[in-house]
């Protein structure tokens, strides 16, 4: 079944299903029975929290998860080595490189304080920030997944209050990189390539990584949207570079480091892709206006 | 007066101050009446909201912050134009650059649903995400700053919900940059040259810009901490290869794609920085482990 990376229509934080068809008709979670949906090339895109697995460990605000496979679903005990080459770790995987955002549902079965009286209660958007393998309490290798919620989300209905990492905690986010659907749609269309120098970063299993960058910032003050024709397919390098003001784009799309300095490269672009040049206007005025 | 970045000892979300001598006496802003505490160089570390602009918009969990300067501090009406060379303006924008963390405090005169009652209450810790210049009600120019709450602290206590930023929340972060004290030092001994190629990424004032990275992941499950024996200056792109198992670092520090390829760099390391030798091996071991 095809993925949908997103909280589905009509579905809010918080909200109750019956059952799994209940959710599955909700369109939150296909799989009957496997806790996670996903595929090693597409990402994963839903989990479920149903207390299957002893190294799990829910925080609320994270969640550490153990991947699937290895276990008898009725004894709950593990009897071989979970591996990361089954759909649903590999589909976590590859959400933790490409920045994909996961459904979390718990059941009532979750041995949580999060968990719902009955049901399975819709917690929201996470991001698999971490994933690391190791040798579960039963003497077989377990996958664990780290999941951190997203913020901007509605709080959800709990027992308990969230819990920080502590060492987490003490560092602060300098830089975050913002994603959307339309961002995927660009940078899919690039394969990942560049726009400006054309380099292209891969990860350890040969996925391709690039970041999709709005040259009008989004939302207040700047208002900029989220639309192709303010999108680019960047490295980290030069998405950097566009957000701090170390580079300029011209009218005819030419790249410098200030307006006023010969270009060093031009960017590149694909079949129905083309930028707004008003949003190029707009970021030279934001950076190197004359005030 | 030096800055500090991050909340003070002793002081906690929600904390009410009598008033700015009380305010200042816990080391949370400085000054007794400017709004900024900051400079071009150092950044700025604080700021109260206190209502003197027509064009602040709080809404809690992000606000629009106007400039200092310009204003008459009895009539509160613009009379001249704001300027980025003014100290807590460039401070705010250094901030931005830097992604140091800001301080916010609100006063009962603040006109918005998450003042106090009375006095003035500490906020928690924000970061300067954008500013743009714009001509204001009175027809003379303001900076407009943009700061976004950052997760992971106590929620405060208010008289209304925070509002998401409809465009702004279509988007989901795909990867953090964090960023800690600990990390500044380390990108501040390699004047922000990234260990790995020897960049250096410059914005629009000549400002370096490098990240913290961290060899074994932060907190659960990996439980690596924020030292600098597990920490590298980066420049955006060797951290993201770094983060999605796109290099591998050697025993000796030498880096390559797969610990089975041929390096093509070596870390480069400077006066007392040591890389302990523990956390490489963790990370070939996250991504490159036979299973």
């Amino acid at each position: 079944m095809v993925k949908f990376f997103g909280t589905p229509p009509g579905v809010h934080v918080g909200q109750i299903f019956v059952d799994r068809a209940d959710l599955r008709a909700a369109g939150v979670h296909p799989p009957l029975m496997n806790g996670i949906h996903g595929t090693a090339v597409e990402g994963a895109d839903s989990i479920v929290l149903a207390g299957g697995y002893e190294e799990d460990d829910d925080q609320g605000d994270f969640i550490i998860y153990t991947g699937e496979g290895g276990n008898d679903s009725t004894t709950k005990k593990q009897y071989k080595d979970q591996s990361v080459d089954s759909p649903g770790n590999a589909g976590l995987i590859t959400s933790q490189l490409l920045g994909l955002p996961v459904r979390v549902s718990r059941s009532h079965k979750a041995k949580t304080p999060f968990a719902p009286p009955a049901g399975i209660r819709y917690a929201g958007l996470y991001l698999v920030t971490d994933h690391k393998v190791v040798t579960g309490s039963q003497g077989f290798k377990v996958i664990l997944f780290r999941l951190d919620r997203l913020p901007e989300q509605e709080p959800y209905e709990s027992n308990a209050q969230p819990t920080v990492d502590p060492v987490y905690a003490t560092t602060t986010v300098s830089r975050r990189v913002r994603d959307s659907a339309m961002a995927r749609k660009v940078k899919s269309l690039y394969n990942h390539e560049c726009q400006i120098c054309g380099v292209t970063l891969v990860t350890n299993t040969g996925l391709r990584y690039s970041e999709g960058a709005h040259v009008r910032p989004l939302g207040k003050p700047h208002l900029g949207t989220d639309v192709a024709s303010n999108l680019l397919c960047l490295c980290p390098n030069h998405h950097t570079l566009l957000d701090v003001g170390g580079l300029a784009i011209s009218d005819e799309y030419a790249v410098s480091f200030t307006p006023t300095m010969a270009p060093f490269a031009e960017l590149q672009f694909k079949q129905w892709h083309v930028m707004e040049v008003s949003n190029v206007q707009y970021h030279r005025n934001q950076w190197f206006s004359a005030n």
